[in-house]
């Protein structure tokens, strides 16, 4: 059914509640389409929005600028105002980025195992697209072509709700999306943007829109994703904060711990691979801890730290019992000098949030320890927490990096946003 | 911790407020050293439960007569008693499907897939245990030996709540499961049984035991599946009826379509893999549909048909409307004609539960065809829908049938009662 059909369909009372329950019902009817869609479909899809993106440049610029102005005058500032803003070159790596999703190859479909029964009965799973997956983020527009490109790479229909304050920037990129999809033949309604500012339609979305939403995926800060978390009738891929560890272990080289440790806290300090506490064992603590902390020092980096490492090195500020589990995004790190690994262990399994922990050290054994006994999604040796990222794992583009232990953990990409089914191929068998 | 420590540590208000979460809390500590458990150990668990109940034999079915003469005296009758009473053979069952999952491979520790990154990273997916699985069912005592043992293969604790009719019973086998973990050295929390019969403590399992509970499994009828999932904050595993269909195609086999659907209906009634409904097409409506209903008249089932099918053949009961999306567990089928695959794919979509389905057929197209766009968790061409189990899947014992698109899909063994995380190993690398 139409988008328009399903409105005039729709039949529950209140304007939104009825809105909201059509853009469900098309989104239905467009997954039923998307999951028989060929590979040839959805890539000349892909690629007609990333020149539509490209040839619409100008609107999309002008859009996004009426978006910034009113965010401005509303008194926001800062980052917010950095994420919101597009210029040419974030438009430009819009349309690449989609063309990069276009390359990868296509879950659906593939055979993740196939067995043949003693009786004859020949056994395969095969990815299957989830269905409707609906997309909550803040007023970040390029997620709109990220998130809309990878739901239907997976063949899954997509409904996107933005920020308010990027509410022109994400439509613009989303006529673009539309355009695509259609001059592919596919229908409309595979990408859905909920065309309202209220705050209202979120609720319905996390209520699954009368069983059409199949999972959500929350892109954005912690009250997001704890608003999502809390109210979600349906599944979440969570993205819970990186409160990220390193472990310099006794057997760490001083130069490998040094230039791990910088860039882990210092390459980005607002995404969440970075790290955000160093533990030091302290059979090294004079050796190693020290240049550590000027490193970070010169590197701008603001130090807190616990008793122990306050007495090794100048200009470090106490830590509280908060700082262990905050995630700070910012320039700033907590540091604890820790007896050896077990002591480690017990502080990332009683403070962390199970998302990137690495662990620094020629010891074969507790490195082997480390990854065995650390239970989050990414556990790295001698490596930055920062190649947390789908990109950096070879996955392509991601959604974002889920900290549940359910379905899709670590990097979300296009194979995480699939689902499968047993296909099972007899020659008349019954069961005895 | 112990449970005792915990329960003295329980800071909740409430006798049972306190008893569960000490419970959750205990429950969690255990898991952390199951997750590390060898697959030694977890085996040698086993086998000393199967030989404790063995040997535990008299207690477990003395306490089991106490349930069903408390079940009778208070005027329950039927299915309900048979499912509710145990015998020698059947603990005798129980042993053995114990030892069975003992023998199954340990899913913990499976590399899934291990990739090089070109700055040489070298990249593991790997198997993890979920953690702590709450597992919720009804008055079937032989389910405490199964879905313990299943959860203790996968590294898991688990947190049982049966049948408050099962009381007794399931405490008697819940004993020779401790006594076998203890036997190993590992720790008695590893599978815990909710001590009370008071209603209250499924919502406090549903509400996650304040973050204890990683997953819940509920295995039971309809209503307990719908009470689980409106109330759970947890991840569920749900077990949806089994509203499953057999489409008798124009180029089907006769007698292989006989057979199947007298297998398919009435080898076992009550189970969630028998079909309900039958669809023939139209173009075989006179040579197939009379004799398929004949011959499962014959086998004493009642046929509840549509007008067209009522044309065809005699003694067939008007089917309602209702009877199209109902799961009958009983010798009750409701026939269709349909005009081809594409009216029978659009009745699946509209009425089945997305569990599992079946194309009868010799040409190859439609049964591809049927296969790939049937959204359920099992599609079969030419057999019988009852090997929708984890056994005839090769997969050992099975908690039950998900119908989800999340995580588990279709049957549930100890592989999809795991998570996974990444190990990444490098070299020193810094991201750019």
């Amino acid at each position: 059914m139409s988008l328009a059909e399903a409105r005039a369909d729709a039949s529950t009372g209140g304007d939104i509640a009825a809105e909201m329950t059509a853009i469900g019902r098309a989104a239905k009817t467009a997954a039923h389409r998307l999951a028989n869609a060929t590979t040839k479909e959805k890539n000349a899809a892909l690629k007609a929005m990333a020149s539509a993106i490209r040839r619409n440049a100008e609107t999309i610029l002008a859009d996004n600028a009426r978006d910034v102005a009113d965010a401005k005058e509303a008194g926001t500032t800062g980052s917010f105002i950095d994420r919101l803003t597009l210029d040419p070159a974030r438009v430009e790596a819009m349309a690449t980025g989609i063309e990069e999703i276009a390359a990868l190859a296509d879950p659906v479909g593939t055979v993740l195992a196939a067995w043949e029964r003693p009786n004859g009965l020949h056994i395969e799973r095969v990815r299957t697209p989830l269905g409707v997956i609906g997309v909550i983020y803040e007023s970040r527009p390029n997620v709109t072509a990220d998130a809309g490109a990878l739901c239907l790479k997976a063949g899954n229909a997509a409904i996107l709700r933005g920020g308010s304050d990027s509410f022109r920037s994400s439509g613009a990129i989303h006529a673009c999306l539309v355009e695509g999809l259609e001059s592919a033949g596919l229908p409309a309604e595979a990408i859905q943007i909920v065309p309202t500012r209220d705050r209202a339609a979120v609720g319905y979305m996390l209520a699954g829109l009368r069983g059409a939403i199949d999972v959500i995926v929350p892109r954005g800060g912690k009250s997001l994703v704890a608003r999502v978390q809390s109210e979600a009738r349906v599944p979440v891929f969570a993205h819970l904060e990186g409160v990220n560890h390193i472990y310099v272990d006794r057997d760490a080289d001083l130069e490998m711990a040094k230039a791990i440790v910088l860039n882990a806290k210092m390459r980005r300090t607002g995404v969440c691979g970075a790290v955000e506490t160093l533990l030091v064992d302290a059979k090294v603590a004079d050796t190693h801890l020290r240049p550590l902390i000027v490193a970070l020092k010169d590197a701008g980096c603001l130090v807190r730290g616990d008793e122990r490492s306050r007495t090794v090195a100048p200009g470090v500020t106490p830590a509280t019992e908060g700082d262990w589990s905050t995630e700070y995004l910012d320039a700033v790190i907590s540091v604890k000098v820790v007896d050896g690994i077990k002591e480690a262990l017990q502080h990332i399994e009683r403070y962390g949030s199970h998302h990137t922990d690495a662990i620094v050290t020629n010891d074969q054994a507790a490195a082997d320890r480390f990854l065995a006994k650390v239970d989050s999604a990414i556990v790295l040796h001698n490596a930055s927490t920062q190649f947390a990222d789908g990109g950096e794992f070879g996955m392509g583009a991601e959604i974002g990096i889920a900290t549940g232990k359910m379905h899709a953990r670590g990097p979300v990409g296009v194979e995480q946003l699939t689902s499968f089914k047993y296909r099972v191929r007899g020659t008349g068998q019954v069961r005895p």
